[in-house]
């Protein structure tokens, strides 16, 4: 009996035993109802790891209380939204001289969107990248920052181009001044944008892009993923904002256009935005496009025969040169014929900034619930010049209450 | 012996049951590792109970594919610093005027700091806040927002003052094209952020304030709590940039602050910083001030009897009418000879900006640590108009390795 009690002690001390241990360890893992802190992200890359600072003391800790704040706390990593990642990136071309317009986008783009979801960042440029610049994107972009030299025979003319002819147009165009009408590395910018970006090595890997320019700003909260939506609804390219190209840089990009469709009629799709290009059925084009420097779209359909095609068809003609086609009407041209029409996507929540425009949501109650900081008054959408209204009416779209005050 | 084994059995099952439901009580607290996902924040609340929406579902569950982007997500919560909080918070004079200049400013404090850290922010006006104001503003502060009205006598010209000498002053001014010398409201305000907004009803629930102005941004992550970091270190006043008044707003200033401590010598304590305001132990005036538009300071020293008497002295002798004093060298001036120099803080990692001027951290490795965007070539700190210099000379602080070539 004096052995089966003591057998029973044991067994009650190492319950008791257990029980403390089991209360203590799991007690530590409870987060402070408060103010949780977390733990060290560990999905955070960076090409340069000389950015990846081990943590250093609280402040309060600081050496010497009259020196200047070292801010040397402990990195706070950012609340990181869940769910599946789409295997995409941001793109940006840039020069060495556009560091620190880069980072303004940078810092939009990552406060609004990105830093709830570190998507890589894609830096391309025709001249080597210098360390300044690549130091430092990659502290600010919360996703891998990767840079690419883009290879010279995809920013220069192509032998088929006559150089004087492109020569003499530029100085007319000067004389006429219309904007960029001049410049080459323009030209070269228009041509890489339409038909080689997404063919870069670095761009390979990928099959979504947002394309970001310096000096952009984003003034409402995305508290989704942006890539995920577009793959869900079976979207391909989207804008935010839409207006009429000047008809100066383009007189035979319709005539070139045409030329395409009668020669790939394979190429254009039923159910196309052809309506909204043109009130004519297609004989004549009223300059609508959308904006391209703000962009997310599907880089596989870029790289499709068809859109190859298409551009190679249009490079063949030598508008980019004798004339000064931009990207984003040969990008919406593209979209408006080859996509069905439901594939494009208006992003209608991200407001958007790009001199001299704005896109910012109409509606005050849909401002304050997306946490909008642009003036309603800059909102370019029902303005006389934007293609936006047209876009809703060839969809059949709702116009949002409020849009008639801001006609 | 068979009471006794179903006793032990018990006991064993017991231990098994407890052991499980520690387990399971315990691995439901475990944060997943890879993308944790949050729950609502408790601890973000607004005045305004209209922007506190309930969750929506997810955008992939859009009824309508061809529609613009709803961005109905939930709500993702910003990631919240531990620790323990101050009792502090913002503040900003503005009226309804101001609305998307607030904005830009509200922006960059809570993208840079206060997302983590959920302070107040008070918003004061000498006219009543329109509903669009305070929604807008509600909707991007992360603390909650207050809104307070400047009581008239807070706000006019008080009884001793000569009106004609005044107003015969601001005529003067204009045709010297002296900046802000001809303005009434102006002149209000200066004498409103001298002597007042620290004894708005609002304020004394706070020890500590931040101010912040319309359009002003903040380049660097601020990863810790400033206002802790004041309290740890018993700071009282702090500036990011430093340069030398306009001497034609300011003739009286100094013989005006020579009466005052005279007055109330016990007012000046010892260790002050006389050595930077002044070239010959306080007989003149170099007109080194810290420019207020930021400042994080501690309420209860503006209330002191000392800053009172300060304040008072300099009121009654009415050169914030008769001349135009700004509330910059005012406060500049108590906090050198009215508090230890140990008890001022250089902000130096809170990277500024406020038209015309910005400071930037010096420092290239300094600045992809603190993931600053801000243009080196801006800073003002070591040009021949910023006293910013003289603040580490006269704190014998080491000046930052490459301060020489900002020059």
């Amino acid at each position: 009996m004096a052995g089966q009690q003591r057998y029973l002690r044991y067994i009650v001390f190492a319950l008791v035993a257990i029980i403390l241990l089991l209360f203590i360890s799991s007690s530590s893992s409870v987060p402070s109802a408060q103010w949780p802190s977390y733990k060290a992200d560990q999905t955070q890359t960076a090409a340069d790891p000389s950015t990846n600072k081990p943590a250093v003391p609280q402040t309060g800790a600081a050496k010497d209380s009259t020196a200047t704040t070292p801010n040397t706390a402990n990195e706070l990593p950012p609340a990181t939204a869940g769910g599946e990642r789409m295997n995409a990136t941001f793109v940006t071309l840039a020069r060495n001289s556009d560091i620190w317009d880069i980072a303004e986008s940078i810092r939009h783009v990552e406060d609004r969107f990105n830093r709830k979801f570190h998507y890589d960042w894609v830096f391309l440029n025709d001249d080597d990248f210098n360390d300044e610049f690549k130091k430092m994107t990659t502290a600010l972009v919360s996703g891998t920052a990767k840079y690419g030299k883009i290879p010279k025979e995809h920013w220069s003319f192509p032998d088929f181009i006559d150089q004087d002819r492109a020569a003499k147009v530029r100085e007319e165009m000067k004389e006429k001044k219309i904007i960029y009408g001049d410049s080459v590395s323009y030209r070269h910018m228009c041509r890489y944008e339409s038909g080689f970006f997404f063919r870069h090595p670095l761009m390979l890997d990928y099959e979504w892009y947002w394309r970001v320019e310096p000096s952009v700003k984003l003034f409402c909260d995305i508290n989704y993923d942006t890539f995920k939506f577009m793959a869900d609804n079976k979207k391909k390219y989207s804008f935010t904002l839409s207006l009429y190209e000047y008809v100066e840089t383009i007189p035979t990009l319709w005539d070139t256009v045409k030329n395409f469709t009668s020669t790939y009629p394979q190429h254009v799709v039923d159910g196309n935005s052809m309506k909204w290009l043109s009130e004519d059925d297609g004989k004549t084009y009223n300059n609508c496009h959308f904006w391209s420097n703000f962009e997310i779209g599907n880089l596989n359909w870029l790289r499709s025969q068809a859109y190859i095609d298409y551009f190679t068809s249009l490079d063949q003609a030598g508008g980019f040169f004798y004339e000064r086609w931009g990207d984003a009407p040969v990008h919406s041209i593209a979209a408006a014929l080859m996509l069905k029409k439901e594939e494009i996507h208006f992003f209608n929540d991200i407001a958007y900034y790009h001199v001299p425009f704005t896109h910012c949501p109409t509606g005050e109650q849909y401002r304050l619930d997306h946490k909008c900081s642009c003036n309603p008054k800059d909102n370019f959408d029902w303005n006389g010049y934007s293609c936006t209204a047209r876009y809703y009416e060839v969809n059949g779209m709702e116009k949002p209450a409020g849009y008639e005050k801001e006609q």
